[in-house]
């Protein structure tokens, strides 16, 4: 499957759209005249025709072309710069995010673009030429740029994605901690790793694009490439806020676990205390000394089961004096406040 | 709802202050005349006249302008730049910052500014350049820049807030460790996110007009944007800064957690390791043994007594001794130090 | 063993592979032809001779070449340069990798390479010339340039195996914790640690190479070193990435630990809240007091167990009303929700 | 108060030191004469008059020279510059830095300098002019170099300052962790920071007046101010160095506390594991059974006495043998080992 | 004590070792000569004469020579410069690092170094020169680059210390974690944040040398000052490697502890367990209901015992089915798996 469009300068800034594939030759050869082929998957014949017979590119080339190569790179040629470069897929979420290889060979009256997934970058700048001419009427590297200035764009959407889980992320925690929270956050934070890896490479052929290695990149153009390349810096930048922001998420879950933690021993403390006093009284007098009066006394019984009511009633008001008389944690209760009694506070 | 403010040079410097629409196009045309228009909100008809009619902007940038976009950008038009860039709005706190979008068209002796919001540092702008015609009387480059100079200045303000915010966050933690506090710091660093996020984008846009890529932004001019993206890079530094403090205090939360935790622990073994024996020393008189010489002596039972007192009692010097004798926390108490009996401490 | 390349561009571009050692010097003499020759392990006298007699190295470079130096360096001598590398040997792993010496003279129309052990890189730029007789065709520092690239380039292999060990290591620290984990988070730490310590040294020749500081490189190729360079640069940076993935696993692992004592706190909280009233009350009929009229009735007995059965269950239901009712933990269940009755959430 | 210095070059340098105001403008006035003024507090009548009348500076900036400004500035004025900057005041200390303002007017042949709080870097550069003549007697930028050189060096005692505190509060941690010690540790970074936010500040004045932007400042000049500049970027990497011992500390007062939690559970479990099989024995032979004959057994009191004795010793001995076998801890143990009886671990 | 080296690069490259102090005038005079002269400690009469008499440089410059002084400097007086720089005692540890000062006089033909303690760097140099004449032959400014190089690779034998005491480390808290290992990881880190602050200030005189600033450095030698200076820049990169590698130990030994407290938790909880019931069964028994037939009966108190040895066994059973079931855990077993009884868990 292959598009073909151009805009011929020297007739009057004519735009052609769809071009058929024995214009082709004849538009190449025409002084002033640029030409987008855009080859998308399936691969037929003629596009194999297209890059073998009409544009004569290197066997090496075409094949690295329509094969998966994982790594970015510029290769010149004679004539025309062969650039592989990799877009985010559409449907990069917070968690995980694929990556569309992008083949370019840039000359210095044309481009041809090849892609093997379909391509969002490359099918909006598609779409803007053939409504507009731009930036096919500019000159072809503004068409390369354009594409890889939407890759990079692609990225804001991920950062949007990851921002919004990251905040769902932190409610979530808050609410009710769970461990399958920390495997979120390490999910993202992988992807997050990803994203990263491919901005290091997708900067490596901006940076050379941009550098004026090239003949065949004008130096106004080249300034543009480094435009996405700085985007791309400050993106990257913004992704280590991301992956310290899920730090701190992660550590504020250790601190929910650590706070639950202190309510379950606070409650068995409070239960310990309150028990473990009325266990050695009824111990005491289950003694079996012969002398031990307070046996004899009828009003014995009562007094102790009454002494020991008082006992634990005391204990529980020391401990609610001293804030510590709480309920038994609920476990949702973690994103309350750690005193539930805050109201008495000031009436101490 | 627009502003039409003029210098003519030629004119002994005479500043013109809210002109007629009318005498818009006459000032334009005028050599040595800097005129600087600011649409406010509504949008009247007559702005919008203003923009297609008088100036003939290009209709791709007026439907830009005038609706709501994210993404900063300049594009270069014929005769005129078209720049969108974001400030923040006045009420930016520690938890919260918002945006207003600001859109300018540069041209060499024009500048047309537009918000869809008040915009504090356009009025701040004008104010100055009604009372004394700076910063048009030197160029309307020099308006843009004291324009965005002053929205990187209003940074200041939420650095300020964010402070004093941790400030109190500190102290909150120490005197009263809650959950909450978690989650203000989280909410604090969500927005230090934000606002990096924010810089990194007003960084692209100054950037690119401080490199001299322009031809309209005289070389002297581009070095003040500059010095605006220089400004944003370190205020960058210190919202890390800030960033790092706030784990600070999480890491604080947790520490004063864990030694609650601790101190629970400490009176619960107290406890136990009081009442246990005693429970011991009970069972064991109250063993059905008929050989117990003890249970017969009149004085069995009073020693008993006695020797349970002086056992609890020892224990409890012994852990006094080791300092280890403490109330049970009063959950207000974590802010102070961890060993109560510290004046004891020489005395061993 | 030795072995010999060459290009004669004045004859055609003819490629000479493995020459024997006595033409070596004819070819060195030859106007516009490029030798490479590669010295490997063992040594042999032949070897020796090479660059003693034919190519007249300076006896201390010799010196420093066929032993092991572990700091890289560049020295220039009349006519030549002798440069120490280091790449990482094949069986590069997450947990460690070995590094292998590479020197090389380089000279206006020759390269000399030596390798104690076999190198991937050198075998695999020999083969590629060999075969193409590229990059030798074009220059010997190009040659050079791709021995570099594809030192760095096998750093990748080594970057996907510590990818591939996070993701398995993550993986497992949830499915059941050990301690044996975070020692490997700290082997592949420790690893990543020795991986940048090699790139800093290699970076140290890759900027010198690519400075223009040496007449014998020219501008062009000094480029491609810089190349190199910052692809080093960007690997570096996603070292940092790894380890602080590796940080947030060594932090996963503490959660877990911390969930797990706080499940085995709630079951000993749970159990002693149960069983202490129980004691209680039969501490309460194990009293000899005489007047305790319970001790007559008939039914005293029964009813006081089921008055227990029914304390012991009250307590339990409550706890399970506040979802605290659970199993004592499975050592497994670690990555399972921290709450387990979660379809009763809803229903209360 | 004012200090008026000058160095007359045509006049074999002669060095003139608090020259009475009245030969302030002759000596502006002479050719190859540079002068300083110094105004410190209290600004009196005569020091209003110098800026005003002698050297008339902008109304506009003698207001903002004589009024509190926390934002530093450079302005250009017809044939000089104002100057805002801030120092640190000598009391500096690892918890709190205040800053002194110095505005400074820099001419072609004048400096005049105020600060309203005696600074030490003007009163230590005037001590120098006076007895040297330098480094006046060179130019007057060198003046103001040497001031700004100095602010930046005092903030080397700073540095020392926090080194100090640092290291007094990592050993305080080990000898006897306390939450104040935590206080202590957010105090130092919250300073840290107010310090990184300074020197942010100072570089935005220097790395102007090194541009050579301006100028009055001669290119030699602007070098020097370069140089302190780069000062001030590696002292915010050692400040950044400082704040993560600072974490560290931090996180070594966690583990202190959690060791000592480790210790208290110890004992705690230590002490109910001997206890509890105690209490079972005793309830056995407390049970009211008919048919229980070890209780007509005239020795079977003594034996159950020895038996818990034997048991109880055992448990004691096997926990001995496992290591566990410990006081409770002293709360001052901390810093110890965290295994007491490791003498004996070689005897195993 | 001193010592004077030249070469006579007019005499056919004379070199002369240890020459009298009488002819270092004539030498200094002669055009081609260049002349290293080393004071070491102690400072004797002549040298005192040889820096005032023969060299005549300036008193200041003289006296902080001769004193110490912490802070690097470069100052240029006529004719030569005065440098004060600092490199590591060869003594340097993983835990501390000491500092010699060097004092060093560049003049056009000579070179002064002056040290109060050995200098490793310097006495290599020294050798090498007494050797070869290398680099002294060169340029003066070449020994002067050899000695600060020296100093720089100093740092590596300081980086191997830290990386094999990392390593150590790192075994001994996952063999049996302490609290030293705490105190020895910060030990470590303030080390490192020594060696930081001094690669900082050494940059500091190194940027200066190698930044073109001083005629008398000539270009080419200026690069190799530059070297030396980003040789430092990418150690103080693995400083801050080898600062996360010890924060990773003190996570570990955090990890560790909280292990531990996991398995004393358990073990308590097991035992509270089984014994509590148990405890629960004799209380039941040992009341005193009249009516309680199970006390008549003559098989009711060997049933019981045996239902007490049933159900602590079945509560065994139950955990250890549960993966509960542990010895306590030995105090050195923590470097092992968190499961001991991993083979049964396939036996499920």
């Amino acid at each position: 499957m292959f598009r073909i469009l151009a805009v011929r300068t020297k007739h009057n800034d004519e735009l052609i759209v769809d071009a058929p594939v024995e214009r082709l030759a004849p538009l190449l050869a025409e002084r002033g005249t640029r030409v987008w082929v855009d080859l998308g998957h399936p691969v037929g014949e003629t596009d194999m025709e297209i890059v073998r017979d009409v544009f004569k590119f290197h066997a090496l080339a075409i094949e690295d072309c329509f094969e998966e190569r994982t790594h970015p790179k510029i290769e010149e040629y004679d004539g025309y710069l062969y650039i592989i470069t990799h877009g985010l897929t559409a449907g990069a979420t917070a968690d995980s995010s694929e990556i569309v290889e992008l083949d370019a060979f840039l000359g210095e009256n044309f481009l041809v673009t090849h892609h093997s997934a379909p391509s969002r970058s490359v099918a909006t700048v598609l779409g803007f030429v053939e409504r507009t001419g731009l930036p096919l009427r500019h000159s072809v590297t503004a068409v390369l740029h354009a594409i890889l200035d939407r890759q990079a764009d692609g990225l804001e959407a991920a950062l949007d994605n990851i921002e919004s889980r990251i905040d769902a992320l932190e409610d979530a925690v808050f609410a009710s901690p769970r461990n399958t929270h920390v495997a979120s956050v390490l999910s993202v934070k992988r992807n997050i790793l990803g994203l990263r890896r491919w901005t290091a490479r997708q900067r490596e052929v901006l940076l050379r694009l941009g550098r004026r290695e090239f003949e065949l990149i004008p130096a106004g153009d080249a300034l543009l490439f480094r435009d996405v390349h700085d985007h791309l810096v400050r993106v990257n930048d913004l992704l280590e806020g991301f992956r310290d922001m899920l730090t701190s998420i992660q550590e504020a879950y250790l601190s929910a676990v650590s706070n639950r933690t202190n309510e379950i021993m606070k409650f068995l403390t409070l239960f310990t205390s309150t028990m473990m006093p009325l266990t050695v009284i009824t111990g005491i007098y289950g003694m079996n000394f012969e002398h031990m009066p307070e046996l004899k006394w009828w009003f014995g019984y009562p007094s102790v089961l009454i002494a020991m009511a008082v006992m634990a009633t005391s204990i529980l008001v020391y401990f609610r004096h001293r804030h510590w008389l709480g309920r038994p944690p609920k476990v949702d209760d973690i994103g309350q406040d750690v005193v539930n009694d805050q109201p008495d506070a000031g009436a101490r």
